[in-house]
């Protein structure tokens, strides 16, 4: 990134503020998910987007403050926790590949008997919990005290209506976790894992708060206040490459090609993005496109990198 | 990559003797490509590796002067070719998912009605071809001289005894081409296409002159010895992440979680990989593993992005 | 069959007694369902066979009076009693192909939007058992008490240890039920639906009493000792039209090709056969082949078939 | 089929009076062929119907004795030539099972390495070509002069113009060969099996004509004006079995539930359907379903059912 590096620090207060302009016309446009009753409440006019650079510097917009519903950006969340303490054996129970089909299909799931193409569809997340249910009294009370230390706010929790809401809904997701049992890759029972599940997704955060939780992945595997170690910076890079090919449901290959920075999304409308190196940006917006990203988020994003010249690529 | 940056300029020419050394024990490890006769034929013990860096400074170990066939590390060239002439008009006819699916399957592409997931599986090869081939007398033609301008060397050639073996033996791109055609995605007739592709994936060059033609897309479009701009910056990253994403086969999550570098693999046992901003490095090794990449090539480009500390991410 | 109606009634005892003579050497070749343990306990040496005929004539061989666990023998009396009861109004939630798949498959249920192939598939028969469900306070109990009224036997029950072994591996059944759930094509719980199924799937009959029980279906609808009519005759040829055609699993095709006769089998090693107008035929060996039929079952069909000249065909 | 042989034999022509009357507001309900431009040029307003009793009465009307284009129903005549020539031993290279998937799918093919599940799919039709390619001279001629055989008239013949336009359009089948010469299942070469197939496709006849050379079928394997014998009676019944487990593409299961006959249907509009020792009857309306099958030749026959009382149900 030489060019890159040559340029001057760009002035992202600016930046925001031109994208959170840009993005209104937008808002309009994309669906609310409704197959969460709870989630289906939320307006889709909100935008929010916040920058955490390495240096400590924050800069926030819109409704950079306001709670969201995580949902699958804590699929991020537990694979670091699971990544970081049990290491490469995960991958025995889970892939590493794109899946090339809906987040939550069964299809290639039965074709693979029961093995899971990665972390990141639904099925993965589901091995996640069941692995983190092996190690710690309740997964998702681990994800949740994960999830705290690594934005380093205290106050953020889980949202028990929507994981009840949830967990009503929550057919398809027992669908997978049986058919898993079924091939023997999920040791705990199909409640307990759901349940947690369910809860874990419910997390909510401000972007403020998500961008600073990335700031780990952006540092290589270290927490940028406190210099501790969650991964060394080999796995801390491996991750943001299974963000990169998996992290955005099956849109990863086109989110890739027009943002070209490792992410993960949820279907709250909330997307965490890296500039490995540099800074941590998180972006929220209800409304998603067909894919089930944030349709303004992903937009945002885009324009993110061409204005601040930043991408991997 | 304010770490890297920061670190003196690897000493290359050691690191690729240190891989050089690593990798002996992998040579018999590989499977030499059967299905195209005369690629059988090839010894399983060749290495070779280059590293083109956009200073002009170039490194070569073992085999890295001896040619062989590109086969699919073509592809690349056919879409930086199509995409700098007909831009994202392109993307109406292939899409830029992974596939989740091997190289020359026909499920999806029946599933998704002709459509193939991304230009570097068989299927959206044979629509880049398909496209050169309206625009150019011969498409296989355009794409040499495109590969003789981007490394700089007028003696890069066909193998015609590859192509005619290849072309023998071609029913299943055949298969793909003629689905394509009946879902209407291919405008010149089957032959046509199947013929000028099969003398495209018989060029052959050495990892030298590869890891030089990669130039122009580790230095964001413009080659690197002439300023000429073939991709504007933009379009250069975007092939980059096409790479990153979809550019080794379905093991493209595995070798980005393991590399972390845009890359394009041949059955051939050839790779060309990018860090963007400085170099391009290809390798050459014939002995595949099960995903069809050359398996000492694979994990010489594991150990580069080690001791190199380069990764994109 | 003019043919057939021309010749003597052939001399079934005789016949019996032949091809238990001749299945003896496959016993030992099926193998016993190890996927319910309870059934997995059974000898695969077992061999019983019981004809009906409609004049009220009755032969039996070998084991043709020990109970055995008929398991999805019984889709064919729930499915009677749901058609009996709802007429064609099930076909909205159920459809009547053969599904080219394994009776388990959650595959070709995705792709169709949780509408199940046929009512012999697992699907399709929770789909039947959540419509009995809710037109009977107990579906299973309705489902028995049809199978006591058929057989003309008040001692017909569940074997309560195999229902309950079954539901503890349910992990599959519970994942079908759940998608169908999610597509909203299962009205009552999943857990109600599963336990109903697999008491249900419990019940034990002899091969005598099974035979009885198809009488109805070989006398087009009406019970032959009683007069009752449960289906019209129309109806009555269109349950035999869906057992040959998807009766047998996916080995439907070469069931009617080597057997030639509706059939319903099941995992427990029973069949169910009928010659319209003439007879209704059960055979029961715990050894499945490798597409979950009775192995020598099958084969001693196809001998009865051959030897009696009789064939729909 | 007691009952059924009690009765009088049925007024056929007074039957045929009343289904012509009754399909009239059918007529505009179909679609007719498309696909091959030959063929959309007839009007969809045609309809035929005839019966060939086995004792030689034969009962006809409307257009019963019109010239259609065969097309999927000389897959029976292919089948049965080849059958007869070649017993068991095709069965290595095409299966017997319905198949789930639309006629000229490659999903199936491709997972099941190049064997078709049945002889009446594309692809199992092209390995019978194949199978005539390798024994007779010409494939098409062979199934020409069977059918002529069968339906004792001489003056039957290809319409070449079908074939022509046919040709020109199939790449479908094209992909589909090639996919099984890639699998090894085609041993003759593509072009070949094609130009065969096409022409044997465009085979013309009328009900009438057709209705006889099904004669053979329902006289278990004997044509019954000569005696000669073309299959013995077990290869006759499982060529029946067939016809009704496969020969109505993907809506075998649902033909067998309405008409409970075995039949073989093309998209030329045209059905032979069969009442085993009985008789053989054809019906031609070229508006077809949308599962390929000719709209008022389905409703046609399962009028007959009802009316003769026929069915071998």
């Amino acid at each position: 990134m030489t060019t890159t590096d040559m340029q001057a620090t760009p002035d992202y207060a600016a930046i925001l503020e031109t994208i959170c302009a840009e993005v209104q016309p937008l808002l309009s446009q994309g669906k609310v998910a409704s197959y969460i009753p709870q989630l289906s409440r939320v307006s889709g006019y909100h935008f929010g987007m916040a920058v955490y650079c390495l240096d400590g510097q924050t800069f926030a917009i819109g409704d950079a403050h306001q709670k969201f519903s995580l949902q699958s950006v804590t699929k991020l969340f537990a694979l670091a926790l699971a990544f970081s303490r049990e290491g490469d054996s995960i991958w025995h129970r889970v892939g590493r590949e794109p899946s090339g089909n809906p987040f939550n299909s069964l299809v290639q799931l039965e074709y693979e008997k029961g093995k899971p193409r990665n972390p990141f569809i639904n099925a993965g997340a589901l091995v996640m919990t069941d692995i983190l249910s092996s190690r710690f009294v309740q997964s998702d009370i681990a994800v949740l005290q994960f999830a705290r230390l690594i934005a380093d706010e205290n106050c953020i929790d889980f949202d028990l209506a929507v994981a009840q809401s949830e967990r009503e809904t929550a057919h398809r997701n027992y669908a997978i976790a049986h058919l898993m049992k079924d091939f023997g890759n999920l040791h705990n029972p199909v409640k307990t894992v759901i349940d947690s599940y369910c809860r874990q997704c419910s997390i909510t955060m401000t972007c403020a708060e998500l961008a600073k939780a990335g700031g780990f992945l952006a540092q290589h595997g270290t927490i940028p206040w406190s210099g501790a170690q969650i991964l060394d910076a080999s796995s801390a890079k491996r991750l943001n490459a299974l963000m990169l090919t998996c992290g955005t449901y099956d849109a990863a290959g086109d989110f890739a090609y027009r943002v070209g920075l490792p992410a993960k999304s949820g279907v709250g409308g909330g997307i965490l993005a890296l500039v490995p190196g540099e800074l941590a940006v998180a972006v929220w917006s209800p409304g998603l496109d067909h894919t089930g990203n944030s349709l303004a988020g992903t937009y945002a994003l885009e324009r993110f990198t061409t204005l601040t010249s930043r991408s991997i690529f």
